[in-house]
């Protein structure tokens, strides 16, 4: 940190603004910075990288235990934040975290996941941006992901990431004693074995649910998934540019430009 | 194509499956193969890679001048493609093709966008898919934009697509003699300029409404919305591995292992 001006520290997440993981974030951030919470009024996961064009968006203070805590949105993750640094906040964040999600985002969960949406769009805004999530569903203590985040937050401050690359946390839902280290991975390469059931409502009409697990395919602990079923802390980079460079080369071969 | 067994082609969209773009594109694709449709029910841009998890998912068959036309689904792209392979089909298919979009989608554009994650949830279901998007949005005829579809798709199916990687396509609303030909593109690295409206509804509640447009920053044709721009049609190969493989390296040196 160069300058000792007060840090400014956007929060979201996509579990929604009640949700305990945002309430345990904000509280770590505040011990290093002035944190503005802007967040979805609801739950929002898997919504991905969605934004809201075709409806207007509606935002509303929101309390907790009596006090006002951050500003809630009819919309999704990215919606929350493009908001938060085009229209509600006075000056530009220096950081964006996402989180604490209730939930691992790791492998292919990454592309459908709002809390990583959410810091993707502080990154295109040009804004360091971490999303940190606790990989179980049960419930749990959110305060050592949240104080992990905060430690994580300093250090990205100190040393700066690259433009357009963003920082991906999945923290297993583990004592901190128990927790075996801290690893750099690589998105993880399992996809979702989905099915889904098909059932019929009380009127007789069919419908489906999609239904489904994580396929474990990774056993490199370079990998995000292999990492954390192995009791560590996985820490990934991760940018927007979606080129698959190899195949852009490849594919100047293939004579496209007779398709005409 | 080794066999002569028939095509077997799932075709998606997210402007909706009464939409134009999606007429103009099963005509021709049915030129090759044997098409099955599913798509959603309505309008779905900038859903981004949204599923449908806490949601019933209800399918409706849809008809066109009278006929069968496909699947309507009250859900996402991603869902649509999904559902389709997961349920809806007897035999996985050949090929997905998702569109003809009504606009661009380009550059920073291709994360927001439905018509994108549709063939991406093809790719990571194993089957080559393509995205393909008419650059207006003007009333345009779409018919040339699915003939190169159709063109496209046979060189796709003859070469194969390595896995994971799909085909972002964007076509300018020129006439065939006007477009100067087709460019093998990398995503572009221009972000939106997006500002929001703050207005009032007749309950004089306030209201915010995401406006703005794509900054013109590439020049270089290898740049999707740059050859665009030039009247060039862009093939780019993107794939959903979003790790910052420099960054990688790099942060193995950050010290992050101290942060437990």
């Amino acid at each position: 940190m160069k300058s000792k001006r007060k840090l400014n520290i956007l929060v979201s997440n996509d579990d929604g603004i009640d949700a305990p993981g945002i309430y345990a974030l904000v509280q770590e951030m505040k011990k290093i910075g002035s944190v503005t919470v802007v967040a979805p009024d609801k739950q929002q996961s898997a919504v991905g990288h969605a934004i809201t064009m075709n409806y207007p968006l509606r935002v509303k203070e929101f309390k907790k235990n009596g006090k006002f805590f951050g500003y809630a949105v009819q919309g999704t993750p990215a919606d929350c934040v493009k908001l938060a640094v085009r229209a509600i906040l006075k000056c530009e964040p220096d950081l964006v975290v996402s989180g604490v999600n209730h939930g691992s985002n790791t492998a292919i969960s990454i592309i459908y996941s709002g809390t990583v949406s959410a810091a993707t769009e502080g990154t295109i805004l040009g804004i360091p941006s971490i999303a940190i999530s606790l990989t179980t569903y049960a419930p749990v203590d959110f305060r050592y992901a949240a104080q992990f985040a905060r430690k994580l937050a300093l250090l990205v401050i100190k040393r700066g990431l690259p433009h357009s690359t963003l920082l991906n946390v999945n923290i297993p839902p583990f004592k901190a004693k128990e927790i075996k280290g801290v690893l750099v991975t690589r998105q993880g390469k399992a996809v979702w074995n989905d099915t889904f059931d098909l059932r019929r409502d009380p009127n007789n009409r069919e419908y489906y649910w999609l239904t489904g697990g994580l396929m474990k395919v990774d056993t490199d602990l370079d990998f995000d998934e292999a990492a954390i079923r192995n009791g560590y802390i996985s820490v990934t980079p991760i940018h927007y540019d979606l080129t698959d460079y190899k195949m852009f080369e490849t594919m100047k071969k293939w004579g496209v430009e007779k398709l005409k």
